[in-house]
């Protein structure tokens, strides 16, 4: 399960992202010297996912410090806008702000020392935020592959995969453990209309992975469901709220409805850092929309009317009574009475 | 709301068809003047929509018999093979089935008369299913236009419009007809995955006649429903069972169960040659699988991993519990305990 390609790494000083955009036709690394094109990336989705965002950020403000050591009278005003610039690429995920907040912390707490230190220092945080985000993929895929059963075919959404965080992912992590102790698991991907997520990313991973995947269109799900085919629903997510409400990629929302209607559990898988304590519930999150051509044009070619309307929402919410379980590196949450709580079967390391 | 186009027409012994595959980039028309190359517009979807292939295919079989004219002793035998070619095309949508039985009377009816004969029986046939459709449509777009209140948002899926039919269509005959009626109808068009006949045909003819729409991919729908946003969904349909239970475009199953799970009533506008009464339920109506290629390239351009596997049904079968209504030339029929009944406010003209 070794992975053939690295979504981000920090190298020679400088952020090598894997340019998603490119993918599956070229495999192409975006070599990111300055914080503006750290920005870029993370605005028109060479890096996504909520959990990559968050450490592309992070490194993002490395960058931006090391650019203003060269000028150390506007250093920490500079720092400031770098985290301005970086905290208003994409509205939606909460991993993106809360990385840039432990990063804020280490300026908050070296504020009285020189640039060059700070700047060190965020390195060191950021290399951190990296390290950690592979390890809670893996205790998180760990404690998720306790609900699959060999034989499963496990549906998913987007791609909540390696590509969406420095390694393993989330969804896929869950399923990468469960490959792992010998259970057969088919996966079933939407493709994930309109930057087609799916078809082109978590095919592609799970190819390279030989885990058996099939892909669909996302108006097929409903289906598959009605006959017998789907076992679990299992979805990434970018924000979610303290009463279990999820923000994830358009089309997750229907996902859940359906999958109730069918009896088949829905599963969100993320980190810790995920979860957005500060919002009771899912109504505060930032719905980003975008722009219309994502949807009007496909691959340079236009597939609709010039001057059509289009409505174009990146994420939907689906209210924590959708969701039977929450996994996390923690454990795995379920939901009870409005609240969730660690479930008794999921260990707490 | 005269019609800037037309789907299909019969001219100076060929059937005129607008091809659909080449919308909404150009406005080309393809002469047939063989049953074949008729087929073969089935086939690749430059005709579609249940009502126009039923048509589309009459008037395959008029070409055919022309042409069969030619070698008189073969006449019969050979007017069989035209009808099993064009009976081979597609298996889902049952009006063109019921077309060509309804050829196929004129044949056996003329049986002993010169081939000429029963050839010029035959298209005389052909343009009587022609302008039924044209009446069948309106009077049914009336019928339908009494559930729509003004200030309604009417989802759809694919196109069951005017390009779906000789003209004004099913689903948004019913639309056109409660606009022309003074309401204020907006359209929220699904694009309708792997072709794309939201996006390219539904939104092209919507806009040709100054009807709101606006475009969404698939996985939008119970996003939308969900906010408040969509007051009733409404399809057109291939087939429909005795029970009531509808086989339609691929995703129609989805949006039945995410509008009965908000309150919002699901409708289905066909004409009565879309109900198959040999099928007691949905479970025997074949469901067309169509090639991989149609999820994996959009418009010549490749868009998941070589090799990936794809399912890609191309309709879906909708329960008859989910329909609230089922609109018809003959009156608005309702469901009730599992049986379908004209209801009392529809006329039966």
């Amino acid at each position: 399960m070794g992975q053939s390609f690295t979504t981000l790494r920090w190298e020679e000083r400088s952020l090598v992202l894997l340019d998603q955009t490119k993918l599956p036709e070229q495999e192409v690394y975006l070599v990111c010297t300055d914080y503006r094109m750290v920005a870029d990336a993370i605005r028109r989705l060479a890096v996504r996912g909520a959990p990559a965002i968050g450490v592309a950020g992070a490194f993002g403000v490395v960058l931006g410090a090391f650019e203003l050591i060269q000028n150390p009278k506007d250093f920490f005003a500079g720092l400031e806008a770098v985290f301005a610039e970086l905290a208003g690429t994409r509205p939606t995920a909460v991993n993106l702000f809360w990385a840039l907040d432990r990063m804020k912390k280490v300026v908050v707490a070296r504020r009285a020392e020189a640039p060059a230190v700070v700047a060190a220092a965020l390195e060191a945080e950021a290399l951190c935020l990296y390290q950690e985000d592979i390890d809670t993929n893996r205790r998180l895929g760990t404690h998720g592959a306790a609900l699959l059963q060999d034989g499963m075919t496990v549906l998913t959404i987007c791609n909540a995969g390696a590509l969406a965080t420095v390694a393993h992912g989330t969804a896929l992590a869950v399923i990468r453990a469960a490959v792992q102790e010998g259970k057969r698991i088919q996966v079933v991907a939407c493709e994930t209309r309109p930057l087609l997520q799916g078809a082109r990313l978590t095919t592609w991973e799970l190819m390279k992975d030989g885990i058996p995947v099939t892909l669909i269109t996302d108006n097929m799900a409903g289906y598959l469901m009605q006959q017998g085919q789907i076992q679990a629903v299992l979805t990434g997510a970018d924000r979610i709220a303290a009463n279990g409400d999820v923000a994830n990629k358009i089309g997750t929302y229907s996902l859940a409805v359906l999958a109730q209607a069918h009896g088949i559990p829905f599963y969100v898988a993320a980190p810790m850092s995920t979860f957005d304590l500060t919002l009771p519930d899912g109504q505060g999150i930032p719905i980003e929309e975008r722009a219309a051509e994502e949807v009007t044009w496909l691959r340079g070619q236009r597939i609709a009317p010039d001057g059509v309307a289009v409505y174009n929402p990146a994420f939907d919410l689906t209210p924590a009574r959708y969701v039977q379980a929450w996994i996390t590196e923690k454990g795995v949450f379920r939901g009870q009475a409005g609240k969730i709580k660690l479930m008794d079967e999921g260990s707490t390391d």
